[in-house]
């Protein structure tokens, strides 16, 4: 039969370069195949390579993407019209039946299918064919009228709300006055009258809506069913996925006509979903739902509750069988889980799709392993088998739902995934508190915004919930770091700091109420879930990481900046810290004071005196890192954030005097709240991001670096003294220039000098610079004569490559996003184009100036699979990352390391 | 004789690479010439090319600049006193004396002399080789014991203080307790005995300082003079010398050794100082002052006042002939306006140094024409005979200093070059006030700092002084692009906005006192100076723009955004608007109302209606552009600044409301405010340079764009109904990204086709962008596929590539310039090395994909001299600049042009 269609098709057999638009498949042999994704989409490849395969697959046709293009650019050929009619034959001739006529009407399904899945984004029509007279004949074969006319009905519904535009509601509200009129409780109660009598409405309404009657002519209907689809590509949500999901705009969708099989034509049909494995544990069960004399939609659309599959077992054992054995075959020809669709038509089992099935990150390291196991896949498959975000999913606890009811406060950004439960507080010190005095359990931290004070407050907290900011603000970012549950810029929380009130959906939570927040998905809870465990130590992660790591070449580092992260860090895999972030002690109560002091001194003498004071608690802090890392690198990073970070914030600073004047105007307190004020404004900056900050400030007060070189180097001889084999290598930050580097390099090799010769030991240590601010990267070649590493900053380098401050992005990012100028947030996924134009070219003149050269990246993109997988295209030696990215890194790579061995540059299975 | 050194030199003369350190000069003939510079630096250069000229110079020899360098590393030759000895017995064989020794001793001074002129900046020791016996021989010899007493003294106190580190002030206290007890004026009517006494008592104060005597060795004391002048290569202020006028650390300064001759041997001799033309007008009158019975520093130093050099023409014709004999062939040798030092011994006439003399603007352009006139000149050479900086002087008037007594309040930054005299006032409100009704003839505004709210303010003021803010602050960058006197960043002014008081140095000044400001020097001055006018019709001004303007090849435009600068510009040679900011417009008093609305608006609907009020605002402005340009282009960028900047502070309404809540808490306005505050929130940004702005905007805000390319389109198509040939290129800010710009090109390109329909017609117009962040010069290539016209943004590039805000930059860069980090002000000055190199990269990335690319650039630095020979050298179209810098940037543009003609890539005269 498939040949029939190549006779049909001289120009395409003749190997000329004309398109073919239509691609048949029925009767266990297709034109296309399974490869054939680009031309045929996803669904299409499927339908071919399944009917290929023998499986009972109703037969069809599909329409392939080019068309789809076309149609978007305007122009459709007229050879597709033609080609579709030819097929059409065909079908009718194999099915001995003709679409919408004759006494045995060929009623067929139209529906999308892109090159990527893109599942409920775009249109679907089903039961195309029937007419006013088709459904009578429908009526008189299937014995079933009620059937026939809910079809008819059904159809004209669809084509009305998808073809022609009309609001679905009105639609229902016919539905649903017939339905009330005639006093039944389910649709399937409704006598073939009443839903003629609806039938009759539709028509009505299609009437007053389009000013035109619905087609009767089964050729307009499909016509007009397949230009439905093609626009359904360009629909808002499909739009927004393929954003979210990175697929391109220009692919098109393919359409697939296909013979309609039935599942609702009486007790003894079915419909039904199902995986050919647990998709939420891996375990190899057979795994779905389904409902007796139901279609599709009905199963998918959760309106009706569908039964376990393995209820099945007891009433069709026979239909079963076959299921568990088809789909155990399909399991093996696709050589990975199935996500598959059944119809049951008098008794008789019909696949009508499969395709490998989405899962998560448990389930899919125990479907690699197992599936070694079971000598389907090899290991190095295995590695691809799973996104490296999804081992996430072992190292945060998850909400248990089921069974609960859940009522959903609001919806936020996903900014740090997990599940937190909880007692609400409003600020740091109550978290501090009630975390201390054990008063609450655990504690949830809801703020407007968090900022570095709130840091003592976001560390006893076991979740945080912000009402503004985006996924890479403040508290996004240090709840990643810490692995902690957040949903950041709820922006339907009205959190009210003074009134300690958080405010939504019309309900009002008050310090010690619980809420239940969801990182994952960035959804707020009323009340008090169930949550399961973190299981970093599960046995299945533990033997799919000893694959992964001896494939990768690239190093993975941790980003920490206490021992307790550190070894965290280490538990994970970390094999060096990265990046240590000194300011980040200083904001610790017992130092912020002396910070201060330093920071309002007048002079250097005075500073110096403060800085005396942190001398010890920062060498003590290098200690135990030191200690806990044992003889890996650490990176650490001299003091960069601005000063006026450490001080009260400006504004406060002027309301408050403002109200004192106004109140008690000769308080004592205004006084010194005036010199203050005065030390504040001296270091306000209308940009701090581009201010004295980084390197500027230990160039500015050159015994801030002193100091902080001494803590490393004394914290390193003393650890060596104690038979330890530290590697300290100190990172100057934010250096633009050689001139910089040779300034802040000099006072860290004199200082460990000075150090040396006053202990009478040496240790080894490396001098480098982050790479973060774009001259930088086009002077590396100059900047590497001193500096000894190079480690990119791609956060700071982000910011000041595009322009674009990541505290301000979310201002416009959502437009961007929308309108598609941006794919992706910046921040979280690194710019190859711009950014990493940059990255390579530093990487390539640094090396060039000294050869042996070690680079890095140390910001937030280094915990990103495709971010990964660049710096491993790139040549760098390692990535540092959150510790509770490690694993992640860890997986993405060696994906990176199988692609460059394959000579792909995306992973192998998307 | 200098034959006989060469003789000497046996190792150099042969060739080998031996280095020769000691370089003869005397008896009409000179080892060296006056084109090593390099080597024997300026001076001795200047000695040697003038002995071979056959001038009367007193003989001597110079130790080159090998050997300072040497003396730097710490490494300095034995060769070095071997041939200084030799040269030195040489010296004094051709005098015939011994040096401080015998009846007739010689008496050399030491002097540094670098390859580029410094002049002050380092040290110098005269009468050296006197000791207790030498001195007693030349007062014997001289028969004038009072002038040998004097020189000793003045040998010990230099040499104390310049080779001893004893302070000056040390050897002073002395001086003027004995010229007391003796109970004299002038120093010169000190006795023998009391010169006696003074010695006795600096060789005390000598022997107590360093614990040795002062050494009476003519051969130490030439050594450790030697020593001493290499060492003041490095003292601070020779550094910052060189970081201005960005001369190289590592050069080094030669010495010279030569034979003195007395200016103060009695009333028969003396000293001076001239110019061949006067350096203030360019004159060619001979021109200087000399002082009898003197010797070189008593003129230089101020302490006496001397005579004009015309009074020389009474009192020694003959030597005054002599003089100007001499210099008329001086300048014919040297074929430029030198400037000299001649000393006469005993009636006869000595030359000491000669050099091309300093100028002012006016005074190089008079010259140079003169000279060229004269013959002595090209017209070439002419060109670079005026450094374009100094064109500045024919467009500011200056303050006439003569005769006044002087009270300089404070030294601030020379923000914006000029002078001008008014009374002062601390409110923008108040400038306008009383400049309207004529209460203060002239005002001068003084602010903390200025903001874009203070424009009406600073527009009817003569001059702006703040006292914080850089040279890149709002106040200076918006002052020189009007052509107005600031003196910016005054840090002793306590400017008291709240009490209109400004305090400083001890007084008081309220509203309308006058003060008098010197935007070239940075001095702010007590009281009503006179000042002299602009003078930008001078006849030779207007010459020599008529010889540089045919030999450049880069188009020089204008930043303007009003008809009014237009004309302006026109009139300065502008062949173009490089830059209109549409945002100047919005600020205006009867606009900022409706931009208010506009940004308050909670929908798109609101806003729009808003707009539709701008746009004929808009549409005027572009006329009048438009008219005054007439067919030259005009490039118009959209709105780029953050809204915020349109709304009140939000720190002001904080205080606003606190103060109302405290004391008024039942008003009214309260509610309106706390509205206003919620939007001023929402729009707050960390690092407003790095938000929502620029194309950001006219992507979130599309109707922005429409209403502003509406009006420039509807604008120009006026234009030409009335017989114009507008040419308006329309600019889109901050462009990042080709998906930015598709966006933002579609719109305005929307706009024009609608407005065509409308009007039937239609205008030539193009569609370009800044680059001004580093991802639009990276990916420059894709861009271009969009852009028309690249414009580089470099005050926003050199922001975005170094990461440096320019309203932060204040708090380091002092650190930066000191430490020699930073050679120059990188927003002053364009950093070729990294910023350069990005604009590079945009402009061969652009014109690959858009080959006939229009490319300028329109930052500060367009009207920077050596950013403007920069562009030229790359290949840029056209710089655009404030009017006020258009002469220099034409001049620097053929310049440019020159040096590449001629092979070199610095200035030719430097």
């Amino acid at each position: 039969m498939a040949q029939g269609v190549m006779e049909q098709a001289p120009a395409q057999a003749a190997g000329t370069t004309t398109t073919k638009y239509v691609y048949f498949f029925g009767g266990g042999k297709a034109d296309g195949n399974g490869k054939m994704k680009d031309v045929l989409g996803g669904k299409g490849a499927g339908l071919a390579e399944m009917t290929n395969a023998g499986l009972p697959v109703p037969p069809g046709f599909t329409i392939q993407t080019e068309a789809c293009r076309e149609y978007m650019r305007g122009k459709l050929s007229p050879q597709i019209e033609t080609e579709m009619l030819d097929a059409l034959e065909k079908l009718e001739k194999m099915q001995g039946q003709k679409l919408g006529a004759g006494e045995n009407p060929l009623l067929v399904s139209v529906r999308s299918g892109a090159k990527f899945s893109m599942p409920g984004m775009m249109d679907t029509i089903l039961n195309l064919g029937l007419n006013d007279q088709a459904v009578e004949a429908l009526a008189k074969r299937s014995n079933n009228p009620r059937f026939a006319y809910d079809s008819y009905r059904r159809l004209i519904q669809m084509f009305g709300d998808v073809v022609l535009d009309i609001p679905k509601k009105k639609f229902e509200h016919i539905f649903d006055g017939v339905k009330h009129s005639a006093k039944v409780k389910y649709d399937y109660e409704l006598t073939p009258d009443a839903l003629k009598k609806i039938i009759a409405e539709y028509k009505k309404l299609v009437k007053k809506e389009t000013g035109k009657d619905f087609p009767q002519d089964p050729l307009l209907q499909l016509a007009a069913a397949r230009d439905a689809v093609f626009r359904s590509w360009e629909n808002n949500r499909a739009k927004t996925y393929r954003r979210i999901n990175h697929i391109d705009d220009w692919l098109g969708t393919a359409v697939n006509v296909q013979a309609m099989v039935f599942g609702n034509l009486g007790e003894n049909s079915g419909t039904g979903v199902g995986f050919t494995r647990n998709p939420a544990t891996g375990e190899h069960t057979f795994f779905g739902e389904y409902l007796m004399n139901a279609q599709g939609e009905d199963v998918v659309s959760g309106v009706r509750t569908p039964n376990p599959i393995s209820d099945l077992q007891k009433t069709m054992p026979k239909v079963f069988e076959q299921l568990k054995d088809i789909t155990r075959k399909m399991e093996k020809h696709y050589r990975d889980m199935q996500d598959f669709e059944f119809t049951i038509q008098d008794g008789k089992l019909y696949m009508l799709q499969t395709r490998n099935g989405k899962r998560t990150g448990l389930a899919a390291v125990r479907v690699a392993i197992d599936m070694v196991r079971e000598g389907l896949i090899t290991q190095e498959e295995a590695i691809y088998r799973v996104e490296p975000n999804q081992l996430y999913d072992f190292l945060v606890p998850r909400l248990v739902e089921k069974g609960e009811k859940i009522d959903v406060l609001a919806t936020g950004l996903p900014a740090s995934p997990g599940a937190a439960v909880g007692q609400i507080v409003f600020t740091a010190e109550d978290a501090v508190k009630h975390h201390q005095n054990g008063s609450f359990k655990s504690v949830i931290l809801v703020r407007g915004e968090t900022t570095p004070e709130d840091i003592a407050g976001m560390e006893v907290a076991d979740g945080i919930l912000t009402s503004r900011g985006g996924m890479t603000s403040h508290a996004a970012v240090v709840t990643r770091g810490m692995g902690k549950c957040c949903v950041a810029g709820a922006g339907d929380c009205v959190v009210d700091e003074a009134k300690k009130e958080l405010r939504v959906k019309g309900q009002t939570f008050r310090q010690g109420d619980y809420i239940s927040l969801d990182g994952t998905t960035g959804r707020v809870i009323a009340g008090k879930l169930k949550t399961l465990d973190a299981q970093p130590d599960d046995p299945d992660l533990v033997k799919f990481m000893s694959w992964v790591d001896p494939v990768r070449r690239l190093q993975v580092w941790a980003n920490a900046d206490i021992p307790r992260d550190a070894k965290k860090a280490r538990a994970f895999g970390a094999q060096g810290i990265g990046l240590c972030r000194t300011e980040h002690m200083f904001f610790a109560e017992d130092r912020i004071e002396h910070m201060r002091t330093m920071i309002l001194a007048n002079n250097e003498k005075d500073r110096r005196v403060a800085l005396k004071k942190l001398l010890p608690m920062q060498r003590s802090d290098f200690a135990g890192l030191f200690k806990a890392m044992e003889s890996l690198p650490v990176v650490i990073r001299l003091l960069d954030p601005p000063l006026h970070e450490f001080l009260p914030k400006r504004e406060d600073l002027l309301v408050e005097i403002q109200h004192l004047q106004d109140t008690k105007p000769r308080s004592p307190k205004l006084k010194g709240l005036r010199t203050l004020l005065a030390r504040v404004e001296e270091l306000h900056e209308m940009n701090p991001m581009l201010g004295l900050r980084g390197c500027r400030l230990g160039i500015t007060f050159p015994e801030i670096t002193e100091m902080q070189a001494r803590a490393i180097i004394e914290a390193a001889v003393a650890a060596k003294s104690k038979g330890g084999d530290p590697h300290p290598e100190i990172m100057i930050p934010l250096i633009g220039s050689i001139e910089e580097m040779r300034n802040q390099a000099a006072i860290v090799r004199r200082v460990a000098d000075e150090v040396f010769a006053e202990k009478k030991a040496k240790v080894d240590f490396k001098v480098g610079t982050m790479i973060e601010i774009p001259r930088a990267a086009l002077t590396a070649d100059q900047i590497a004569e001193e500096a000894e590493f190079f480690s990119f900053g791609t956060n700071d380098l982000t910011q000041t490559t595009f322009g674009i401050s990541r505290d301000d992005i979310n201002n416009f990012l959502p437009a961007y996003l929308k309108l598609g100028i941006f794919k992706q947030d910046p921040f979280a996924t690194l710019d190859q184009v711009g950014v990493g134009q940059l990255v390579k070219m530093a990487v390539a003149k640094g090396r060039n100036t000294r050869p042996n050269l070690k680079v890095g990246i140390c910001g937030e993109h280094g915990g990103d699979p495709e971010s990964v997988k660049f710096c491993h295209r790139i040549g760098l030696n390692y990535v540092s990352c959150s510790p509770f990215r490690l694993l992640t890194a860890r997986l993405a790579a060696a994906q990176g390391a199988l692609d460059e061995k394959n000579g792909t540059t995306q992973g192998g299975s998307k």
